[in-house]
């Protein structure tokens, strides 16, 4: 329980960590020293003198202990569409090359389907994405597939996937694997180099609480790291960046999945939020976050019968967050946002809650359910005001 | 002259601000502000309440007036790597589609070189990158070349192609044309619905200064925005985002460019910076520029006749950039950094210093020259100290 590391508005239960994290008491300052005496005081020297130039690297191997990464295998930058393009080509390319589909789920998130859209539009060379159901995922793993790609965790129900399963059926038969981190990434154990899959990517704004537009992660696995040839072939990737040779040469190592400039003040954040991770184990996380979920599920059934768990029951099944259907689910969120308890609503008629044992507790978690309950009981969502569909929710 | 709108360290002369502009004095709190007040205080909710959404496309229109391109044409995020390949990619797209060459010049920035290398690469369509002689542009311009790419002005030596001579000359027979304007914008006068060139791209941490890693830009012609298909199609360029649809659909306009989660923290930094351009004429900017470039050169001409001019003598063939020939250019620069006079070194010989009217006046000028002379006069710079390379200059 790190509560007191975090800027948590008064009265506020904060359900939506798996959305952006909150700030971390740390940042602030962090921020302000990157800003007033790196940027201010040393001008263009920051870039040695303040570390910034290697900031990416160092950052992805903090980052990479959190995933059970090895040192020297994860970086950072860009965002997560970026990422999963450069994954997305770099598996292209080491995949056997008389295959042509690619296969991904419908509880992938959208994001990750568009750029794989993108490139394979880009490469026209007939691939095919092809996107079964989530339960359908280890049926379809025929010869024909080239990468399998998954988000690890369902942005909108939290089931999870069977990572290490599904890695062993794809990689028996040749496919290369991709695995979307982005709500796991803080939230559940992971072991990436005991998985054995190729490729990991993640964001660092949701559990992991980098702030908003904090940069994404890449992770490869390190006997493959010297055969990578990347698509999006940056000035940072190089191997020497400031020789300013007119040609293209990787970088060393997971270097070469650097892009372009990296961005210093997200960094500073990304860093002051990994500070509080130190000596967290997360394991620990993992069963709080279990008796979290597990009670909000017990008082949520029990007080407002109207929500059925979207949800899998099994904890070992779920990542961090909680969802229920609710036909009314919008404004029924957006009474509850009104009320100061934070979740939020996905399309068609989910309401999603995100547990993140860092600065929740029981009494946050009780609290929540008996405000949804009140709503509910006394129909109070069911206003003009809470109706009104916006654009973001 | 709005000097006292940057934090400029006391005794620095900064010649500099073409690589890393300096921290305008409204920045700080800006970031604070966005902080604490919107990350701290609104969490989620600022995606809505802080405008955080909407900010790329709003700091767009806003540099848009400082290129001269009509509101809803740019965008910002990711970094120019990234911009340099989204434009390429939508340009090949559009471009006579029996054509295979794409022409640049050895004067380009070399990430730029590198971005067209891994797209070609990625395409695997039998395209050829071509690389000439600056000079050798216009007679480069052929009937096989689909796309002319190139810097408006070189970063080593500040020369500055004619922007409406290249453009018609390729125009003329169906060649698309791509700008790269890092070391233009905020530097020289831009009239870029004017010049009539497909694309545009740059960044916004040099003359903008907008801060170490902040956001680049992309500007495409608005008779182009509705047939443009993005190579990098992400979540936000999506025409609803928060449909969540499995299938991309571009976005409005120049919208389709924005890629993933914006940097907020680096927005936040460059719309304080912009603040300090309004009510900035460039036309000023330029004469000013010019004013003090020649000075310049005059009075290290004078002082230093070991140091060969590497720029073009006549200013209205030169951005807003100095360089120098000189042998031991690179301890000669570290010993000018020594002395707070903060300029550039770039291999093998160019000593690199720029002009940036908004907070440098003469007597900055002629002090500098007057320390550079008095560092070659006595061979300070020929010390051990001075002559070790160091990775990053």
């Amino acid at each position: 329980m790190k509560k007191d590391q975090f800027i948590i508005p008064q009265d506020m239960i904060y359900l939506d960590g798996n959305s952006l994290g909150p700030l971390p008491v740390a940042a602030s300052k962090r921020i302000a020293q990157t800003v007033e005496d790196e940027w201010g005081e040393m001008l263009i020297k920051g870039w040695n003198q303040a570390g910034w130039m290697r900031q990416p690297s160092v950052i992805g191997d903090r980052i990479g202990k959190l995933i059970g990464a090895p040192a020297g295998s994860t970086t950072t930058g860009d965002t997560l569409c970026i990422k999963v393009y450069q994954a997305l080509a770099s598996a292209l390319n080491i995949a056997p090359c008389n295959r042509n589909v690619v296969l991904s789920d419908s509880g992938n998130f959208p994001t990750d389907l568009y750029m794989a859209q993108g490139l394979l539009k880009t490469m026209d060379q007939g691939h095919e994405l092809r996107i079964v159901d989530p339960e359908a995922v280890s049926a379809a793993l025929t010869e024909e597939v080239a990468v399998l790609m998954l988000t690890h965790v369902d942005y909108r129900t939290g089931r999870m996937h069977d990572m290490d399963a599904r890695t062993q059926k794809a990689q028996a038969q040749g496919t290369i694997v991709i695995w979307d981190l982005a709500h796991s990434a803080g939230a559940v154990p992971l072991d990436m180099a005991g998985s054995n899959a190729e490729f990991a990517v993640g964001c660092t704004y949701k559990y992991l609480n980098g702030g908003p537009g904090a940069p994404a992660f890449i992770y490869a696995r390190p006997d493959l790291l010297d055969q990578l040839q990347p698509a999006l072939s940056g000035w940072l990737g190089h191997e020497q960046p400031f020789a300013f040779d007119l040609d293209y040469r990787p970088g060393n190592g997971i270097e070469r999945m650097r892009v372009g400039t990296p961005s210093i003040l997200q960094l500073a954040s990304l860093e002051a939020a990994l500070d509080v991770w130190e000596g967290v184990d997360l394991q620990d996380i993992r069963e709080r976050s279990i008796a979290l979920s597990e009670l909000f599920i017990r008082e949520v059934e029990a007080r407002c019968p109207q929500l059925k768990l979207a949800s899998p029951r099994d904890p070992q099944e779920r990542g961090s967050q909680v969802s229920f259907h609710f036909d009314n689910g919008y404004a029924a969120m957006q009474a509850l946002i009104s009320r100061n308890v934070i979740g939020d609503f996905r399309a068609p008629d989910i309401m999603r809650f995100g547990f993140t044992p860092l600065y929740l507790e029981e009494s946050d978690i009780i609290a929540a359910a008996e405000i949804l309950q009140d709503i509910l009981d006394n129909d109070l969502w069911d206003t003009p005001e809470f109706k009104t569909k916006s654009a973001v929710t």
